[in-house]
């Protein structure tokens, strides 16, 4: 079995290192590269046609990043008559649609455990359940950068800015680390999530999200008044075929066993309709879990052919009411739907999230969290 | 695809519940039962070898309990060229290395995901990690009886006479509920466990287990007091081939993800040689938990066939050390050893499993359980 890899970054770079050391049935034949002068691996080229037009190659791994080109050479690899694996959830999270489609067409495996969770088997397993049983809802710590700031700004007190600077210290976020703490990143996820759970299409741009970016040393002590964790939660459900899709900083009650997920970790859940609720955890990201889910992608392709296809629609995003926690300087848009209001923050009523969303748009630096029930 | 099923109480009704009503492909031929009188299904016959000898049945199902003659019965079936799913820890744990050699030698599959962990993917997680990486250890809560026991001894301050009636009324707990509060049901899960991840054999009653029977108001509250949480935790490793398997209760820190798992839920971990750790969670018993994992095994037959097989050898167990905390009535035995005596329970120096279960089998109505470091 031939594999062409496009990108050699952190991800692509574990690709290699794990099939070369220990899968000697598999060859990484060609490396697509920006730059020749990246290394001397005499397998590295600069012309993405030169593996996408190999006949000799059965699958394309896409490690690079981005939106374009990574979808034009994916979509062109299934074309092809390759099957694909993809660890681009940003990429993924606008066109897996239509990526379906095509593979599906063309009588291909399209495959992307490594796009959320990391080395937690979150796709395959949303995928085995299906098997027999209906998924109604997932939620999930899905992001790393963000639950490590929560969890050591929880544990030690510190600022938010302190923190994010170590974290970046610690290679556990990214010099612009906007995608992550603005809830983006969990986003995609989400609807990567959503469309193997209950093969919806989505566009991430339609999720309401929002961020961690605006908390404070005081958030995080009124929600440990309260004996509360705040973590950053991704969530779907889909009720009578209505479909809701949401990322938000939730303050958890303590005996949530969301809490208790430390440092980087990530953990999901899926809800069920008859065997309840099934969770998941483990490391989200970094380059050798993501690295380890691509190839445990290629292993399934080359185990079992093509996984079944499922038939997908386009959909809209419902509405999610619930109390939520908004802090900051100017709270006074916030007053009039207040059930309790004071010095600094302001516990809303019950209200959805479209409305919330239209409010959070003309608020300045306001940090928003729901109250779990 | 025909199936025969051995055994038609809890489990095996709802295998046929969820087959007869989702898989038209496949049928459930033959279902062996003690009295005809069970039922008026026109499939019952008391008769097993009608079920193992008939040529038309590909895949046995057995549900029955007990080691015989559920082990004969599945040996012979594999013999006869059929695939075996099972559900039976106690059988498997006894005898899985001579039915993997039976099956291997028949080019059959032997699958057992609903013999550990409900319908948490437990062995089907071991067997697909394995594809890549290599297995250290495990840990988990592994028995619901015991954890509801736990939850509600530590929510409620109610003792442990109690709690188990209050089980027994929910349905948690069997009449006669010795298997699992005295640990032996775990012994046989972590058996099972061991072999998938490290492919060795251990007998379980060579596995030192220790339960909660004589567990006692004032444990719960003497762990309180240190913000810890008492849990009943079976453990296997493997460090240069050398195998540890054991079950006891642990005290855990309260940050230890364990100590969230309520009510009679499960939740097991795998710890790998380069992705650190896993966690999976979800329903460890019950009928219907426990039938969509006979059925995954059988969907996972018809899917791929026979499944690699592993050399498998015998094991001895090596010891592990710890600290423990023992109350009881007399605990006069325990003093040499201990670290700090005081009236109603002690704490040992660090010890090993071997010296701890030689004092214990002296000693009556006695409570032990790790102190987590």
């Amino acid at each position: 079995m031939k594999i062409g890899l496009l990108g050699h970054g952190v991800v692509g770079r574990g690709v290699t290192e794990i099939i070369d050391g220990h899968f000697p049935q598999i060859t990484v034949s060609s490396i697509l590269v920006k730059d020749l002068s990246e290394g001397n691996d005499p397998r590295y080229t600069t012309d993405a046609y030169q593996i996408l037009n190999d006949p000799r190659i059965d699958i394309v791994i896409e490690c690079m990043g981005g939106i374009e080109p990574a979808f034009t050479y994916v979509k062109t690899a299934l074309e092809n008559g390759k099957h694909a694996v993809t660890s681009n959830k940003k990429m993924l999270s606008h066109h897996l649609k239509e990526l379906t489609d095509t593979a599906e067409a063309n009588h291909r495996s399209l495959r992307f455990e490594a796009s959320c969770g990391g080395c937690i088997p979150w796709i395959h397993e949303l995928e085995r359940t299906q098997r027999i049983d209906e998924i109604t809802s997932f939620r999930g710590i899905m992001n790393g950068t963000t639950n490590y700031i929560l969890s050591d700004m929880t544990g030690s007190g510190a600022d938010f800015n302190e923190t994010l600077k170590e974290a970046q210290k610690l290679g556990y976020a990214e010099a612009d680390p906007s995608d992550d703490i603005d809830g983006n990143d969990v986003a995609y996820k989400c609807c990567i999530s959503a469309f193997s759970a209950f093969h919806k299409a989505v566009d991430p741009d339609d999720i309401p999200h929002f961020g961690i970016r605006h908390l404070k040393k005081s958030d995080i002590a009124y929600a440990k008044a309260d004996g509360r964790v705040i973590k950053l939660i991704g969530r779907g459900c889909l009720n009578e075929e209505k479909l809701s899709v949401w990322v938000m900083p939730v303050m958890l009650r303590g005996d949530d066993p969301m809490c208790l997920v430390s440092s980087n970790l990530n953990r999901i859940e899926l809800s069920c309709r008859t065997l309840g609720t099934a969770s998941f955890g483990g490391q989200g990201a970094g380059s050798l879990p993501t690295a380890h889910a691509v190839v445990q992608d290629v292993l399934s392709i080359e185990d079992s052919g093509i996984p079944k296809t499922w038939e997908t629609s386009d959909n809209h995003i419902e509405t999610v009411r619930g109390t939520y926690y908004v802090s900051g300087r100017d709270l006074s848009l916030f007053e009039p739907v207040s059930a309790e209001c004071h010095d600094g923050w302001v516990l809303t009523h019950e209200m959805s999230l479209q409305e919330l969303s239209a409010l959070m748009q003309n608020s300045h630096d306001v940090f928003v969290c729901e109250v779990s029930r």
